[in-house]
């Protein structure tokens, strides 16, 4: 680790899948070497809409961390830990809830989508409608400079920065660093089924932890062009989930450009596409669920890992932390 | 200390004074010897509409404890505590919020009528619109039992236990213990001025920290009853400032029953009144008075005393903590 920090994360609310990993883990993978990367597994922001379902975030937790082992993040190189165990945060957020209005938060986009998802309205637990300062604690906490995100998920980087400034602009020095976002290069995965994008929970996804029966199954039922009757009919790309997959998966875009044209024209079956993104598929998960097996071996020691991790961005939390409260006159 | 368990506290944005000293520190002597009492000095909680102003918080959390002191509140017999030094009420509250919604927040009473006097409407900061569940666990985090407060605040007592009916329904266990309201029998005393309550900011209040001279000269331009004009003229007892606080210090409540007797008749004039009432607040306060001036002579000893408190404090809430961790499967 050295140089600047990113935070970055997940809410353990289920495996991960394929959309995270063309989305984000791989990117992640690429940053561990470069970057000062502080990985959260959000079990704390897991809970503001699961108070009825703790076994699924506990359950998660561990699934998710061998997720992030299996795809090659290294605790060595990052500091992978889990939310509740760094209590800072928590208090963080207790501070940062007075410099920000119930009408600011009720003004964000991103928690105004989800809360009409889950049709929550004015019932909405007001832990939930917080999360975003809950956040802003995350990514503070370390001081992070960047942190990767997609498009949906900037106004939760703006709601960061508007804390920052109030804090530093309030008790006149830079206790607070500003973070920018990296944002995602790859487009998000449709479904299998073609309806919306690949989810966590909504029975649409495949799971990195899936075995390679699970994988051929899913691809053989992958949504394609319903308009595709017969081999001989010209099919469309646009909305073809297998297509969509390839463009993430497939190295030979030349060959997949070439295959597209025949498609379009007619004459090739969903068959040998399937076939073609199965074979790309099986080369690049199975050696992450040869690992995620190995690690899933020994719980106990990932969650060791797990521990270790917490401890270390404790340690850096803490003095953020120490800082805070002295600039808020809380030095004891 | 031993016994049922008591949360009191004040938040630190004043000295104390006379009304506190009548309706609550008095009785919190009494109590001290029968219950394991918990005072809270909530320096977090008094943050949450004073971002603006931290000097005001800081500089009163000595003040607040001097009158503790002064009054006679033994650091060994009660916990004395700073909230903040207690960072697992943070936490509590955190995994509350998920238990509130925000619909059941805005239809609090209390908190409706404090956003009225501050003028906060829908700018009202996230922090102080859900003070009430950072109070269920300043209460919960003790098991406490009882709670000593006016009439104004019992919507509080309904909030906390319905988040302990919540969590312990959710959780299926009594993980978290009911409280119930201790309710003052002392009304709540006018301001000197005779405008409303004695306030620890609208400039009407007597200090327990106010030296003889100051005390005299309150008393001497206190409000009595403008139509009262010459001694002759018969007096109005109800809304006379001097005479509410004979009916809370006057031990001799013979003497005092003839003394309005005499006032409503007319022929007793404002200065003999005003004469008695100095006598018992000078005899009642000038011990309080010398104490606290002892006490100011080591504040860092009175901070010691604090985080002493705080540290005993600590220990009961980390065991609150871990049991409700462990219903919500944090425990890792």
């Amino acid at each position: 680790m050295g140089g600047d920090v990113i935070l970055t994360g997940d809410r353990p609310t289920g495996p991960l899948h394929l959309g995270h990993y063309a989305g984000s883990l791989k990117k992640r993978v690429e940053l561990q070497d470069k970057y000062d990367q502080y990985i959260l597994i959000a079990d704390m922001q897991a809970l503001t809409d699961n108070v009825g379902n703790p076994e699924k975030v506990h359950d998660n937790v561990l699934k998710v961390a061998l997720d992030y082992l299996a795809v090659g993040l290294d605790p060595d190189r990052n500091a992978i830990f889990i939310q509740s165990l760094v209590p800072e945060i928590a208090e963080l957020t207790m501070y940062y809830l007075n410099m920000v209005t119930l009408a600011r938060l009720q003004r964000n986009p991103t928690v105004k989508d989800e809360m009409k998802q889950k049709g929550f309205g004015a019932n909405v637990p007001a832990g939930f409608l917080t999360y975003p300062v809950s956040q802003a604690a995350d990514i503070t906490a370390f001081r992070a400079k960047y942190v990767p995100v997609g498009a949906d998920q900037l106004p939760m980087i703006e709601q960061t920065n508007e804390i920052v400034d109030k804090f530093n602009s309030l008790y006149r020095r830079e206790v607070l660093v500003r973070c920018a976002p990296l944002l995602s290069d790859v487009a998000r995965l449709p479904g299998i089924d073609g309806q919306g994008k690949m989810g966590k929970s909504t029975g649409n996804a495949i799971f990195l932890k899936d075995d390679a029966e699970t994988l051929s199954k899913k691809v053989r039922m992958m949504y394609t062009d319903p308009l595709h009757l017969r081999v001989s009919d010209p099919g469309h790309i646009k909305g073809n989930t297998v297509f969509s997959l390839l463009d993430a998966f497939d190295p030979d875009k030349a060959g997949l450009a070439e295959l597209k044209k025949q498609y379009k024209r007619g004459g090739l079956g969903d068959v040998p596409v399937k076939d073609r993104l199965l074979r790309f598929l099986e080369a690049e998960l199975s050696p992450i669920r040869r690992k995620r097996a190995e690690f899933g071996k020994d719980p106990g020691e990932v969650m060791n890992m797990l521990k270790k991790g917490s401890r270390k961005a404790r340690e850096v939390a803490a003095r953020v932390l120490a800082d805070v409260r002295s600039a808020l006159l809380l030095s004891y």
